[in-house]
C-alpha cells in the first residue's frame, strides 16, 4: 500500500496536509523485534478457548454487543487484582479496541482546542498523534540523560503549561525506563492543585499512566493502579498486547476513577467493543497464566541481551543500553547513521525500530534463536557501518 | 451503570460537561425492536465457518494484525460488486469497528474547528455526536414534510454555510426514505465547485452517503457505489450490521475515491482492526447468500407492516406510515404523547424506539412472532394511552 498522495481538491483538514499514517513498517521479515510483541504463541489451551468462546457468540452475532462489556470489565478487575494487587470495581475499568483507542478516548474527553496535554520525552511516539488527532496542545518535559524523570522540571511545565493532562509511562517507550512510586505521587499530588487552562476553577489535572509493559517489570514493583483509591485524577492504561501475548486482538483496558470512566463513556462510540473481541478477551483471562507463561523468560532474555549489548563495541566505544523493565532495549546512543544500521540489519532478515533519541536504536526481545540472529546481524551490520 | 455523574474537579472538555453517554437503552425484554438489528441469527454454515476461521488466526495472536486489512478490503470489492456492481480497487475501500468508526474518521480526516458538516433532518441521530466528538460545526437542511430530500434547499444550504462534508443517507434513518439517484448527482455536481469555509480555493465538499441499510431497497435500486467512478468527492458509507446480520461483529466499511481513503489513514489509529474481526468478517463474506438469506423476508413483512398500520387509528385518524426501503417503519405522526405509547408497548414486552419527529416512533422489522406481539401491543397500547 503506497504513501499517501491526497488530491488537492479534497478538503483534509489544514493541519493534516502533508501528513502521512502512522505506523511501523509491515514487511515479511524472518526476524520481527521492532513493535514489542511477545514472541510466544498463545499455547493449545487458550486457543481451544478462544475457539469454544467464539462459538458461543457467534449465532448471536445478529445482535449488538453489551455496550458496557461488563463481562469484560469484571475480568479485568479480577487481572488487576492478580497481577497488581489492585481493588478495583467494575465502574473503575473500562476496555476498548487497543489502548489505542483508551489514549484517543482520554484525548477526547479531556483534550481539544484550548486543552494542552504533557508527557515527558523521549516517549511514546503515538502521544503527538493523539493529540494532533484531537487538536489538543502537546508539549513535552525533557527527561533526564539517564531517562529518569525529571521530577522538578516535569511539576515547573505542569505549572507554566496548566495542562489538562499528564502522560506518564511507566516501563517508559522507548526508553524501558521505570517510574519510582515516590516520583509519581509527587506529581499525583502536586496535579490535585494544580490549575487547567481554559477551564474553571477547581479543575485540575489528570494523571495518566500508560502501563503498557508493566507486566515486564522486576517482580514486587508496584503499579499505579495500586493507587487508584487514593486518587481520584490518577487513570492508568494498560494492553493486553505486550506481555499477554494478544497484539492480535486489541484490547485495550483502563483503570481509573468513576468519575473518569463516566467521561470516558460519553464520548466513546457505542458499541465500540464486538461482542467476538470481548468473547475473545475472556478467553484469554480464562488461561491468563498460560498467557503470561514466557514473560520471566523475555524478562532474563532482557537481562541477558543487555549485558551481552554493553560487550559490544562500536568505533572503539562500548554500546550503552537503557536500564530497561519491558520487554525491549533501547541501545547505542553513539551511533553516527542509526539508519544504516537498521538498513544492514533488514538486509540480513532482522527488523529493528528507528525510534527515540538520535544514535540509539530499540530491539524488542523475541524467542532465543532469534536473539540469536539479532546479535549476528548487529554485529556484522555495525561491522559493515564503522567500515563505510 | 448509571448515568454520568462527572465530578466537578475532572477536567472534561467545556463543551462535554452535562452531556451523557450516547446510545438507545439496553434493555432485558422479550421483542427488541428498537436498534434495526436483523433478528435471524447467522445459520450454521455461517457459524462453522467463523469458528474455523478464528482458530486458524487465534495461534498468531501474540501478533499485530495486518493494518491495511488487504483480505478483508478485497472481500469488500467483491461483496460490493455482486451486491450493487459497483466496480472498485482495493484502495478504494477501507474498513473499521462498526459504521460508527467509519463516521469518525471521516469527521476527523475532514471535519474540526472552522469546518462544519451538512446534514438533512429528520436523519441519524448520531450524526450531531461525531461533529461534537471532533469540534465540527453540525448543520441541517430540512426535508420536505414527506421525508424526501429538499434538494434545492440542500443547495442553498451548501452555498450559505460552505461545509466541508454533506452527509445524505440513503435509506434515511429514521424515515427509511431513500436518495433518488438524480437527488445526488444534483448535489454531487453542485459539491464539485462548491467552497470550504476556511479551506484554500479549489477545496470542495465531498458529499457521504450513508448506505447502512441499502441492502433493504427495492431490487435494482442502483447503490450510490456505482457513482465512485464518476465522482471523486464521494463517500458511501456500508456497514455489515444490517441486511447481513452482523451487528455483534462491528464492522462498517467505506467506499470513496482511493485519496478519500488516504486521508482517513492518516486518522485511523494504527491496528484499529483486530485480526479476529478480519477473520469474522471474511467467515460471514464466504456465506453472503446465507447472511443476507432473509432480507426478502424482512422487506416483505415491512410491507405486510406497513399496510397494517396504515389500517389503524389513534384518536380517530388513521395512522401514517413513512414510506421506507429499510428494515424499520417510522409511523405514527399524530401522537399527542409518544412517550406515553413507547412506555406502554415496554410493559407489554415491546421495546421500539422514541427517535425523529414528535408525534412518530419508529420500529424494525423482527421475526413473524414477534411482529404479531408487536401489533397486538400496539393495539393495546395506543387505546390505553388514548383513554389516559
Amino acid at each position: 500500500m503506497s504513501e499517501a498522495m491526497i488530491p488537492a481538491d479534497l478538503p483534509l483538514r489544514n493541519d493534516l496536509i502533508g501528513e502521512v499514517p502512522y505506523g511501523a513498517p509491515q514487511l515479511d521479515v524472518p526476524v520481527c523485534l521492532n513493535v514489542n510483541e511477545n514472541p510466544y504463541p498463545p499455547d493449545h489451551a487458550v486457543v481451544h478457548s478462544i475457539v469454544e468462546r467464539v462459538k458461543q457468540v457467534a449465532p448471536t452475532l445478529n445482535r449488538y454487543p453489551d455496550r458496557e462489556h461488563i463481562e469484560l470489565r469484571e475480568a479485568f478487575v479480577k487481572y488487576l487484582k492478580e497481577e497488581s494487587k489492585a481493588d478495583l470495581t467494575v465502574d473503575q475499568v473500562w476496555g476498548a479496541n487497543g489502548s489505542n483507542e483508551i489514549m484517543l478516548q482520554l484525548f477526547q474527553a479531556f483534550g481539544g482546542p484550548g486543552r494542552s496535554a504533557l508527557g515527558c520525552d523521549p516517549t511514546y511516539s503515538m502521544y503527538p498523534e493523539y493529540a494532533r488527532d484531537t487538536f489538543t496542545a502537546w508539549h513535552t518535559a525533557h527527561r533526564n540523560p539517564d531517562f529518569t524523570l525529571d521530577v522538578d522540571r516535569t511539576i515547573a511545565d505542569i505549572d507554566a503549561l496548566e495542562p489538562s493532562m499528564v502522560l506518564l509511562t511507566s516501563p517508559n517507550n522507548p526508553t524501558g525506563t521505570p517510574l519510582p512510586m515516590q516520583d509519581l505521587k509527587r506529581i499525583l499530588d502536586h496535579c490535585q492543585s494544580a490549575q487547567v487552562a481554559g477551564a474553571a476553577d477547581g479543575v485540575h489535572p489528570i494523571v495518566v499512566v500508560d502501563e503498557a509493559y508493566i507486566e515486564f517489570r522486576d517482580p514486587g514493583t508496584p503499579s499505579a493502579t495500586t493507587l487508584l483509591g487514593a486518587y481520584e485524577n490518577l487513570a492508568v492504561s494498560r494492553t493486553m498486547s505486550k506481555a499477554f501475548a494478544f497484539a492480535g486482538a486489541r484490547v485495550g483496558y483502563i483503570a481509573a476513577s468513576a468519575g473518569i470512566i463516566d467521561c470516558l463513556r460519553i464520548v466513546r462510540m457505542p458499541y465500540h467493543l464486538s461482542a467476538v473481541t470481548q468473547a475473545v478477551a475472556l478467553a484469554a483471562f480464562d488461561h491468563t497464566k498460560e498467557q503470561l507463561s514466557q514473560v520471566d523468560h523475555l524478562r532474563h532474555t532482557r537481562e541477558e541481551t543487555a549485558a551481552w549489548l554493553k560487550e559490544q563495541t562500536y568505533n572503539g566505544k562500548p554500546l550503552q543500553v537503557a536500564p530497561s523493565q519491558s520487554n525491549f532495549l533501547l541501545f547505542g546512543g553513539s551511533f553516527d547513521d542509526r539508519g544504516a544500521i537498521f538498513d544492514q540489519m533488514l538486509q540480513r532478515g532482522v527488523l529493528i525500530r528507528v525510534v527515540g533519541p538520535e544514535g540509539w536504536l530499540r530491539v524488542c526481545m523475541g524467542t532465543d534463536e532469534e536473539m540469536r540472529r539479532f546479535r549476528e546481524a548487529l554485529v556484522e551490520s555495525m561491522r559493515v557501518v564503522e567500515h563505510a
